[in-house]
């Protein structure tokens, strides 16, 4: 089985009120692969990067045995560029500077062996050019979606036709609200599984996850950390670690669902644990396995047993 | 066994997005009482008014058999007044107006009976006030306390010594991380239970609450409601659910504390879907046993296995 990750590979630039990281890997694609191949020994990325991008970043993939074939170097450009800085609880985020270079014409053309991919984990980019790639794949058993406010203010119309492509859309509390039009997140969630999408998973950070999924919520809770350093590609690893999941369940039900969540969770968790995706390098099954079944101690309520009212 | 609920006794005057409540019976002793009082059968209320109480407001308490001999009534005295008004995804409120009335020289003395309560649960109230009504009863098994950013900012050492005489402090997360100066959740919780608190409880409203106790934690979710009318209320209800499990349960472990923290989830559930108190007086075993167990499938995690990584 295997999952292809379109998105975009980045270069971002660091502000939390406990320090700076300028430059660092970054993107979308980038933390969906780096996070998905833990479960997943067949990874592929599309996606773009300029002349700019260093070997050590390259070879950073590969020894994630994450397939690059799906790579384009345009070496005339610049690779995308992304300055933030972090409010002091983390949870908001300022965007100092965006540099999309060669991002701007992405139009990516897959490798033929790409064509086959099970499952597609589409980034947040241009809802056209997500369109673009599942287009070229020639049987996707499942599709994952993410997407942000700047696609829903700027593209509505493209982005719809991308949702009716949708399995599962997995967006934020805030995205999910100015998509739907509508404050209540629940009410929210049919309205945008109303759009297309079968599944919708709203992420709300530090307040873990919602899963609408059939006629049944899940409500995941968020790890709680004391250090966290940086969330920068959170959600990215999220959706990594749940389809990392789906594809090795190979079932896409609610059951399947709630344990991807709580391993996409799992994986945030260790993301944010360091600046950039460091802490995703260095993982492995016990680690992993360990963190989710934490969830598990997390959330567990004992059982209620009938009781007279006063 | 007993409960003694000591706060506010109020007219809420609350403005939504959905609509106007002139005058609502509100308060936090009143939503504590009015939740407390399906679990236990003696629920003892300590509050003041004053002569534009209305009798028809006396009443509801007394069809909810909530014991009122502590409850003060200034003839000569107006009655706590609040007006607020939510923002259209009423997580956040302004306080448009707060006449303090009869609370402003509030000294309650407590009826001989109400000494021995067991259960002390100190409503948001002037500290020093709270720590009055605590010395007055003779040997409580275990108290809860809530308090509020007014007094963590004009009482700071009052409440600090108020909260050496808690085992249970339930605050909500911008309150927490007033309190602690700590924008981390779950260093402020430890914070705070070097302040007192044995057990720190964190309400995060649609985001359910944290239960730090032991060396455990629990997150509890919020039940996805699509209808909320009114929030006001919700954290006292909340608080007062969880009391009236825990004499109940007669038991202060973490197990008690999960399961009380999902009957108050579940109390606050109900109290939310109507303008003021009217949805907790309408309440009955099997409504809050089908509610609370709903908590159960929405949290529930299922098993998770060993797998190899990629």
């Amino acid at each position: 089985m295997s999952i292809l990750t379109v998105g975009t590979v980045a270069f971002d630039s660091i502000e939390t009120p406990f320090g700076n990281a300028p430059r660092v890997l970054g993107g979308s694609a980038s933390y969906l692969s780096l996070a998905a191949q833990y479960f997943c020994p067949d990874v592929r990325l599309v996606g773009i990067v300029g002349g700019d991008f260093p070997e050590e970043y390259v070879q950073l993939f590969r020894d994630s045995n994450v397939d690059l074939r799906g790579l384009e170097v345009k070496e005339e450009g610049d690779t995308f560029h992304w300055k933030g800085r972090y409010h002091y609880d983390l949870n908001e985020r300022d965007t100092l500077d965006t540099q999309l270079n060669v991002l701007v014409d992405f139009e990516p053309t897959l490798p033929e062996d790409y064509r086959s991919s099970k499952i597609v984990c589409l980034g947040n980019l241009d809802p056209a050019v997500q369109r673009h790639v599942l287009e070229q794949v020639d049987d996707p058993e499942y599709v994952l979606c993410d997407t942000m406010n700047y696609w829903i203010e700027h593209t509505p119309d493209s982005l719809r036709e991308t949702l009716t492509l949708v399995d599962c859309l997995v967006v934020n509390d805030s995205e999910a609200r100015e998509l739907a039009d509508e404050p209540n997140l629940v009410r929210a969630a049919s309205i945008i599984r109303d759009m297309g999408p079968e599944t919708v998973i709203i992420k709300k950070g530090e307040h873990g996850a919602l899963l609408f999924n059939g006629s049944t919520v899940f409500s995941a809770p968020a790890y709680p950390l004391e250090d966290i350093e940086d969330p920068t590609g959170a959600g990215d690893t999220f959706a990594g670690g749940l389809a990392g999941y789906l594809v090795r369940a190979r079932a896409y039900g609610s059951q399947e669902l709630r344990r991807g969540i709580i391993y996409g969770s799992a994986m945030a968790s260790f993301a944010v644990e360091r600046f950039g995706p460091g802490r995703l390098l260095e993982l492995n099954e016990d680690l992993i396995l360990e963190r989710a079944r934490a969830f598990r101690e997390l959330a567990a309520i004992p059982k209620l047993q009938a009781f007279e009212t006063a």
